[in-house]
């Protein structure tokens, strides 16, 4: 059933192909696709709705020369697979295997990596214009999803992009959101508006048989297409941004896809400038369980693609996620305090919000896949007596930061930050790591900074931020904990204030002090009785607890700092800063991410790798005091 | 001449006066405003364009219950006057003085602090809804300039405003910078093409004196007005967006103003939505030298009113700043090396690029207000072999940090992010204040950071970051530096190699070494004798050069680490995590800003405040080696 995919190891082979193989060609790519998706996991509705846009994409653009970015890249599995790395599909997203998105180092064919939303643009015309720079004649190609495109850096490259009035720039939006998600901004609506008048493409079919008919005619053809396009779309908002704009057209039939790029590619490079191409497909396309249900197969684990997922619940209950402890801490102090309001920068699924948003619609807020906004809106809500919580991904928030800094602690308004993804992500990979929150929080005058050791102190850490009148932020991990036992209480924690988990007399050999900050706790606990050491769960990075920290100082022979994040600047390095206020010198061990970008795979493996885990961690120590590590874990 | 500008303590005050008494108050107010930014300095031009519309805003909206948001701010001296600091304005952006920006400390008619572009709208729109969700009738009114209007933070505001269709909020579009810059985006021409109509004030008129006339025809006057918005434009993207476009009108015609506002509030006040309104008015309105030169009178300094701007050079050449120096590197590094490209976000006159635009119009790229697409279209320019230079305030890049993050470090492309304005920026104050680069980006895997100690060094670090295949940064302060000499030549520094700038045998009293990073060197050479410490200009922040740190660890008795930069996380951090990681406990001190946001104010002021001049630094000196630090000074 794949026989013509297993004849594509390059685009350059699927531009061989005759027009009429190409429906067959996305049939087998479809079927490939999910039996690779259900072995793997991964992403599944977004790619099921790209097949036949990506198919046409290579058949019609000259791809590597021409450049194809995927905005977000999560639908970029067919290109992966049309791209050279079919054979490789089964390691997706696992360590040492190929990414869930493009990367550069990955396949010349990734021309930018992607990942966090509505960059594409952006990139395309940099790159469109670093080419004419260099007199090369290629077209720049940003394929972008309708949610990626409410973000405003998106805005602000078509603001930009439309300016330049011969660059072969080409955005294709692909249109696919309207049936799933409740629109969260103006923009979608708009998008439905336009596709309310679906006769383009009708027009578009007519347009290639007289192509392929009489090539003389081309330009005619052009002349008149452009005419229709004109009486049809009498001005979008696209156009106004200086772009022409063509569509929509069905992003599942190949005789609309393949004759419509080939006039935008030959619009692109004759000069005639940025062409919007509007796309409109549909998550699941084409296997219909994920048709039915879109959401459910956006990123499924393995599955049985036959059976489809298996929804029924586990028969052991499975430990519940930090983000599960967030969202019921959400719904319990919403209903202690009516001031709460929850904001969203389109992460209602993956924040944990599904119930809030069912029991308090009005104090829910999804803001669309827009971060500034969703800070500073906070911000807003919070001069006015509100009490906002912005549920966010520690990765994302880089994008809200001059916001947070500037409207929100600079004003020293108490919003809570509850951030998601704090540290390693597992199969997401670099580009979703949430590994420098805590440096570039802990800066920012007025901010509290605290990271929960366990799903309990998770949701008391939330209540304690909650009570602050100063903005704040709760770091916690993806995934789940130790499985700690929460109460129903809204319990505060005092501020600044650490805990000593583990004390001792400490009198065989040298003493240790570990100071933990958040899930490493219990490493720390597993690797304590091997050198006999104290253990303080940490708490807070800021207030940091600088009486209990030179306290274990002055009575410890070795400090040991940990933290799921980047050592340069990081928790660890704050207690240093606190010994050197307090004069005090003592041999210290800061432990933390390296410095540099930690790829995809499993997320216990990756701790492993980074000297993380119980085992790296005794290895570390032991070796800072000079004693064979093996001796210690006898 | 400001008899009615006197009696105006209050807003209240205001709204007492009669309509036909506005024009004389307006005339005295813009007066008051030349005389007294005439007298402090400050920001002229964008002030005389909204003194009407200001005059406008307070009579008609019930400030301060009525919610009043100025974007950007600077454009608020009109404002502040009217609402009871009309005495204070000689005290203007100087230490202890009035800020040069709204602030919620310093007024309750500034709703929101702003400084930074575009926040205005989101910030509206959640003090709306908050509004809303405790029952107060209120209207939020956000006025952005039209450059703001193209970041994308505030189409992310309009996209999730338009979406919600009873809300009172106002947004008040000043247009006014289709004379001065060249437009830098489809917006602005946009904006352009919605003027060339200019019939609505006209109408307005004529409903004006209806409704004066008979009140009982409020009604079929708004129909009316309806109505013929309706013909004069068909249908402009704010309305696409779900507002209600109104405009444009003459912002400087307070009989236009007055009444068009009194509709538009009533509009936000009957549930009619979100109302836009397009008003048109001229930088330096009524001061015939700003109306000439708008550019000039945007931020003057102290002048003579009647003579205007002394643009003679001044006899004794002053030195030049260290946004000059780079102005001249960047042109002849553009001359050496062709695939040198420079990106600003509208930062031409501010990032000292007017020289390279003249030469290099090709390789100069003005993207508008639009920090996150100006880091990843830098991005897509260096993946095709360019070499961008992207010329941003510290402050500002904040607002590309996830760019820089995701698109530029993890794939590791060499854009140069020539940083000004690091460390305190004095009169803009702590809004600007580039306090939190070092923290914030050295976290970073593959960035490189560097801080040239005076202007030679500035340009001789530019070419090294220039030369590096990595991304990098080089901070460098607002202003002058010592003066140092600087050579025509582009010279490339060691990468990561610290240089001893002062060394002794260091035999009287305790060793010091004192560890300078960036301009703080000069003061450090200062202080040295006292303690005859070795000083070392640091010049890398990342990498550090850790074997240095090191060595002056072992050979003295305490290490003092100097940065103009936020001290958790910053350089001193990491010299501290360097001798932690290389086992060696020596007493440290590390200085560098506090851990608040410093106000606006001189800066060797703030610096003397923060205790960064050479009597700071002698005194804390002094105090960590616990001898008096008068007999040191002595």
């Amino acid at each position: 059933m794949t026989d013509l995919l297993k004849t594509i190891d390059d685009p350059k082979d699927l531009r061989e192909l005759s027009r009429d193989q190409l429906p067959k060609l996305a049939a087998e790519l479809r079927e490939f696709l999910v039996d690779s998706v259900a072995k793997t996991g991964g992403h599944l509705s977004s790619n099921l709705g790209t097949v036949e846009l990506t198919v046409a994409l290579h058949y019609v653009f000259q791809t590597p020369y021409d450049r194809l970015i995927w905005d977000v890249g999560h639908q970029s599995y067919p290109h992966k697979i049309l791209t050279g790395r079919r054979e490789r599909m089964d390691t997706l997203r696992q360590y040492g295997g190929i990414s869930g998105f493009p990367r550069r180092s990955e396949s010349e064919y990734d021309t930018f990596g992607t990942a966090h939303s509505s960059t594409s643009i952006s990139a395309a015309i940099g790159m469109a214009l670093g080419a004419r720079a260099q007199g090369e004649k290629r077209v720049a190609v940003a394929v972008i999803g309708d949610g990626a495109m409410s973000a405003g850096m998106a805005f602000e490259a078509l603001n930009n992009g439309g300016i330049h009035k011969d660059l072969p720039l080409v955005v294709v939006l692909n249109d696919n959101d309207m049936s799933i998600s409740p629109a969260v901004g103006a923009l979608n609506r708009y998008l439905a508006r336009l596709m309310s008048g679906r006769f383009y493409a009708a027009t578009k079919k007519g347009l290639d048989s007289v192509l392929s008919m009489a090539p003389p005619l081309r330009e005619f053809a052009k002349r008149l297409e452009e005419h229709a396009k004109g009486m049809v779309v009498p001005g979008t908002i696209f156009e106004e941004f200086g772009f022409n704009y063509i569509g929509p057209i069905d992003g599942h039939d190949l005789d609309s896809l393949v004759p419509t790029l080939q006039n935008v590619r030959r619009l692109a490079l004759d000069g005639e400038g940025p062409q919007f191409l509007h796309v409109v497909t549909k998550k699941g396309q084409g296997y219909k369980l994920a048709e039915a249900d879109p959401i459910l197969y956006h990123g499924p684990g393995k599955f049985d693609p036959a059976q489809g997922i298996n929804t029924a619940k586990p028969s052991a209950p499975s430990k519940k996620t930090f983000t599960q402890i967030f969202g019921e801490w959400l719904c319990d102090m919403a209903e202690a305090d009516k001031r709460l309001v929850a904001v969203t920068p389109a992460m209602r699924e993956g924040s944990g919000l599904v119930e809030f948003e069912a029991r308090f619609p009005d104090r829910y807020f999804d803001v669309g896949i827009a971060e500034q906004h969703a800070v500073t809106f906070a911000g807003g809500l919070a001069c006015e007596g509100m009490k906002p919580v912005v549920a966010i991904y520690s990765t994302f928030l880089q994008r809200g930061y001059d916001q947070l800094i500037h409207d929100v602690a600079l004003q020293d308004l108490p919003v809570v930050f509850a951030m998601d993804r704090s540290g390693l992500v597992g199969a997401d990979g670099a580009t979703h790591a949430g590994a420098y929150d805590i440096p570039y929080l802990r800066c920012i005058p007025n901010m509290l900074l605290m990271a929960p050791a366990d799903e309990a102190e998770c949701r008391d850490l939330l209540t304690t931020a909650f009570k602050q009148n100063h903005p704040s932020a709760v770091r916690y991990p993806r995934g789940a904990g130790v499985g700690a036992v929460v109460s129903k209480e809204l319990k505060e924690l005092p501020l600044g204030k650490a805990e000593i988990r583990r004390s001792t007399p400490g009198l065989q050999g040298k003493k240790v002090a570990i100071l933990a900050f958040g899930t490493l706790l219990y490493p720390a606990l597993e690797v304590a009785p091997d050198f006999d050491a104290t253990v303080v769960n940490m708490r807070f990075i800021k207030p940091l607890d600088v009486d209990l920290v030179c306290k274990m100082a002055q009575e410890h022979d070795l400090i040991v700092t940990l933290e799921e994040g980047a050592v340069g600047g990081g928790a660890g390095s704050a207690c240093l800063e606190a010994l050197s206020v307090a004069g005090i010198q003592v041999p210290t061990l800061v432990l933390g991410l390296p410095d540099r970008f930690v790829d995809h795979g499993d997320h216990a493996l990756l701790m492993k790798e980074c000297g993380l885990d119980a085992a790296g961690i005794r290895k570390a120590i032991a070796e800072k005091l000079g004693i064979p590590a093996k001796q210690q874990a006898a």
